[in-house]
């Protein structure tokens, strides 16, 4: 029986963080004025409150200017649309985060829709989201990228190999499945999608090297359907009640990790694994925008 | 052994064009203009000219006007962008079809992407694509349409069962498995998606009871890597030498339909299978948008 290794998250998202750094720097050596991400929210307390708080701390980290736009009390699907414009068409603006999953009633997809693709950072809108299915992709979801991220940065294979992706929510399990059967390296993989309505999950794992599990189900995953030898990477995160904790609950994944470990090759943890890369990946998609959409020597 | 059942197109087909046609006196007789269909090529002789003459027929049969607009000689992709404006912005065009595959060189994606989602009939933009993954569906490509027109027809069910879609292209494969993945009734299924860069076929295959082969290589599925008892839809159409035909050539699909015959519980034929469905697809799609752009009593 192997060891399962861990996947530290954190080595993965530092090196992230470093590339965004590197390359905002070298934008302004060229005369580009310095990049502004937008994270647009309804303002105050919600799930999304825990995030906005870590894009802060990555943008300073990363050397970008970060805007906290959060919409008054109340403020409805017209008045989201208003304000995405308003960023949209901000020349001080590089990158917009528009929270999500929202309440159905504010219309997330007709607000992030009238974001330019570059400027859609999180690239969750209808448009990336059809030049990713095209391959013309210009802005893709940072949790996706993060999850292929670490598989890469500790030498999981997933070119030309058999992978699973659980989940098929359209701005995480779908994009990642998009991702994985691009062409080339680091992709080329043959894919899986199952999800909640499959019969018989350990019949749709079986020969599957890699299982991205994105569904949100605690203890979803064990020895009893993963297939042994497999690695997973684990881009679930649920609340579970947890009283020995000053808050009262505590972050876990998709992966049952007592029941995996001798069995699977490789684990990302839950919190620690795929969720500091996202944040950071996030950064590095603002940089990217930030980059098509200045021209050298501009101010 | 089970009986094959050959799973014929045309009645399909009819059925189709008889909806379409049923909508458009609808429509009509709610005071709406006629629909016309515009279908935007390069002219000259190329393989889309076939399909250019089911089209004529099938929107003639489904009472839709019918606008054949070829490109001049030597067009560039300058040209061809311009000729997509100018019919997008034409009120009395509800829906445009652009040949492809292109030429790389004429950027059909880059083309097509300038029609408002519900004049790209089609389905292949960008936007189009990217409304099919969020699940806010305005046209979605005709040819996956078709493939499960035929299934649902005949019965076969895919309803939260293991399917296979074997070819990835970003306007067959991809959307195919897309539709699949759906919420609800004829989709919840669980999708492999397999290529060409797949190193087994037969074992990432196994378990499927429906496979949709979207490849275009003769031959490629037989009793060696189908399961016993599934059934295949065969999207694929290749020509191959055919010195028996007056043309010299005859078109085949992907299935080795003597292999599977007493092997596969279904199998629809190519030609005849798919291919008249799409084009019958194409016209509801067709009446699809010009429903949602045209007002009851607009002229």
């Amino acid at each position: 029986m192997a060891t399962t290794r861990l996947l530290d998250g954190k080595p993965v998202a530092q090196a992230l963080l470093e590339q965004a750094r590197t390359q905002v720097a070298q934008g302004r050596a060229e005369g580009r004025v310095q990049p502004t991400l937008a994270s647009l929210h309804r303002g105050g307390a919600t799930p999304f409150s825990v995030y906005l708080k870590q894009q802060g701390k990555n943008a300073e980290a990363a050397g970008l200017l970060f805007r906290d736009v959060g919409l008054p009390d109340g403020a409805d699907a017209h008045a989201l649309r208003s304000k995405v414009e308003e960023l949209d068409r901000d020349p001080a603006v590089h990158a917009v985060i528009v929270e999500h999953p929202l309440p159905a009633e504010l219309d997330f997809t007709g607000a992030v829709r009238l974001l330019r693709p570059e400027k859609d950072v999180d690239g969750v809108g209808p448009v990336n989201l059809g030049l990713l299915v095209a391959r013309h992709t210009v802005q893709a979801p940072a949790v996706a990228l993060a999850a292929l991220e670490i598989a890469r940065h500790y030498g999981v294979d997933v070119t030309g190999r058999r992978v699973a992706v659980l989940g098929r929510s359209e701005t995480v399990g779908i994009p990642l499945a998009l991702l994985l059967l691009a062409k080339g390296k680091g992709a080329d993989a043959t894919v899986t999608v199952a999800h909640s309505r499959t019969p018989d999950l350990a019949a749709s794992l079986a020969g599957a090297s890699v299982i991205f599990s994105c569904v949100g189900s605690p203890g979803l995953l064990t020895r009893s359907n993963v297939p042994e030898g497999a690695a997973v990477i684990d881009v679930g995160t649920s609340t579970v009640p947890d009283p020995s904790r000053p808050s009262g609950v505590r972050i876990v994944g998709d992966a049952d990790a007592r029941s995996l470990d001798g069995w699977a090759s490789a684990l990302s943890p839950v919190p620690g694994g795929v969720g500091p890369i996202t944040v950071a990946r996030l950064m590095l998609n603002a940089v990217h925008g930030w980059k098509m959409l200045t021209g050298k020597g501009s101010h």
